[in-house]
């Protein structure tokens, strides 16, 4: 149920523009505003805003984190009625700005979806982007009832999944899971840099996969970096001390003590959700060899189809300089082995279902 | 053109037990052995081999990398006439201590096929696991010719595309390919050791895939480790630097120095393969929300062929709690352009393509 109808969107990049369009799908009245009027432009022309709107009784503040606190007070001065909320990557800075203006405060609600990796801009925008993903919201010390009701009518129109945590819980959480993750990548990549062209040709789907989120935007992760630092420097100063143990074992031949360290990651490994965001599930695995060519997953997928089988995850792993590839499949044990029956069947090259991926 | 028949594998794991499957169906003759008497026993049943087998021309060392070079000498001086061949996972030691015995060193030849990742044993083996695939080989300073084609007609066989390195070179490339980033996997998944299961349960896609090798065998990876330390001592020199310099341009708010080390990152991510072992190609992405019931892929895979398009890559992604994925194709240009057309036509909520995947 709609509790209010005009909504201000501040900032036309990637989720400003996709809430702007999913809000506007879900029946609100939205404008949207940026300060670069060549975004702004694109983004009014996605939803179809004609003139400058009327006054809001929510804004949202969707730009990078170093403009947030001044707009969220400069909106909430300029629309005294309104609830103003962010989406911004980071809560502990944003929300110990605010709280120092209680008027304003009490009218806030920090939130972020987790949502937008390696993408950007209001083209690349669509209304479901937030469809089914953790959303992060952070009340202020003194959050009014309406202005958290206002955020959460709007995560959950967008199809968001509610997760409170305070700012702190955020910061150090988001520190581990996703700034982390970034760095190793990046460092990866980085130390590689004077590996030759023959050498990285002979790469696998393991560098493949390590590095694939070295290639986000350098500026907008060193933002986030720097207004986390505290919290990201916990985890490297931990990361240090285990990599500094990894190189003093390998130096000494310590084997036992390297054995260590990598059971240690292996044993936390198991801990790291899989799809649907619950544990790990147990799926099996049926690797098919394909040609390279229009229409083979078709005909795999239709046997699956005719099984009543449900594929919850599939590789494609290509094989260098050679037109056939290898399809692997995730599934119940169960739908494994109806599906390994049906495209046995049906002449398939496709190997009995195993337990691991490989 | 077989050029002979006899062939034993030494170590009925992965590789030595896929390696017989693969031969023998190549029309080889072929018996395996192992000193574990269960290995041997399925890895027999497997490749239905009855008895001890005649004396081979051609004996693949299958085994971990500690005990290679002494199998070298043993099957060498058991069987005089045979060539020798070994597929570890590091070359240098192993050849420098063959290169000792003249007489044994011209009948080997070391090779190592890159196939095999977070999967062990015999039941797990497959007789196509190195099609395509990328297999060195290294000559010995005396390898005669002869111990060259047999070791090239084995990788031929199993379709392998054959890459000569110097022991030196593939050890050097393999630090930074292959053992690095299982180390980046590892020790992340380790750092991770002490966040709560709540914090663990917000991530995405980017932990899970750096994270993915953590998973891997700790025992096997730490003896390649170790016989590797020298060349993987110097990546780990490197990576400790710069994560030296981020931590310290992160304490000292120093945006500049931070910007620059994931822009080095980015660049040089851009050199790494995609499939097919080139460049990567420009693909371009189409993003569609699908149920998670069977037969969605299915349609999805039909409404491509009937356009003749060609998957080039797919993922799955699912969403926490929720009964609905989305699923990304990526495609040329062209073929994106007109799978979109179609799957609008078919009604299904499809974004238009794009250019980064997100």
């Amino acid at each position: 149920m709609r509790t209010f109808t005009q909504v201000r969107v501040v900032g036309a990049g990637l989720i400003g523009t996709s809430m702007a369009l999913g809000l506007k799908g879900a029946g609100y009245q939205i404008a949207i505003e940026d300060e670069d009027p060549r975004a702004e432009e694109i983004a009014q022309s996605l939803i179809g805003q004609v003139g400058e709107g009327p006054n809001p009784e929510v804004v949202v503040i969707a730009t990078p984190i170093s403009s947030i606190s001044t707009l969220v007070k400069g909106f909430a001065t300029r629309y005294p009625q309104a609830i103003v909320m962010d989406i911004g990557g980071l809560k502990s800075e944003v929300v110990a700005e605010i709280e120092q203006f209680p008027d304003i405060s009490s009218r806030f609600c920090a939130t972020h979806p987790m949502a937008g990796r390696e993408i950007s801009g209001a083209l690349a925008a669509r209304g479901d982007l937030f469809e089914g993903r953790i959303w992060i919201y952070t009340p202020t010390i003194n959050s009014s009832e309406l202005a958290v009701a206002s955020a959460l009518e709007i995560i959950n129109a967008l199809g968001g999944k509610k997760v409170i945590l305070s700012a702190k819980e955020h910061d150090q959480a988001i520190a581990g899971i996703s700034h982390l993750p970034q760095i190793m990548s990046s460092l990866l990549s980085a130390t590689l840099i004077d590996i030759s062209d023959r050498d990285i040709g002979l790469a696998g789907q393991g560098l493949k996969d390590v590095s694939r989120l070295a290639a986000s935007n350098s500026e907008l992760w060193s933002e986030l970096l720097h207004a986390n630092s505290s919290a990201v420097v916990e985890f490297l100063n931990i990361l240090s001390k285990h990599l500094e143990d990894l190189s003093t074992s390998l130096q000494n031949d310590d084997l036992r003590k390297t054995q260590e360290i990598l059971a240690l990651g292996r044993e936390n490994h198991a801990r790291i959700p899989g799809k649907h965001g619950g544990k790990k599930r147990d799926y099996w695995y049926l690797p098919i060899i394909i040609a390279d060519k229009p229409g083979q997953l078709a005909k795999i997928f239709d046997a699956c189809a005719l099984v009543a089988a449900n594929v919850e995850d599939l590789t494609i792993e290509h094989t260098p300089g050679q037109d056939s590839g290898l399809v692997t499949l995730a599934l119940s044990k169960v739908d494994s082995e109806k599906v390994f029956a049906q495209l046995i069947k049906d002449g398939w090259r496709v190997h009995p279902p195993r337990e691991s991926i490989g």
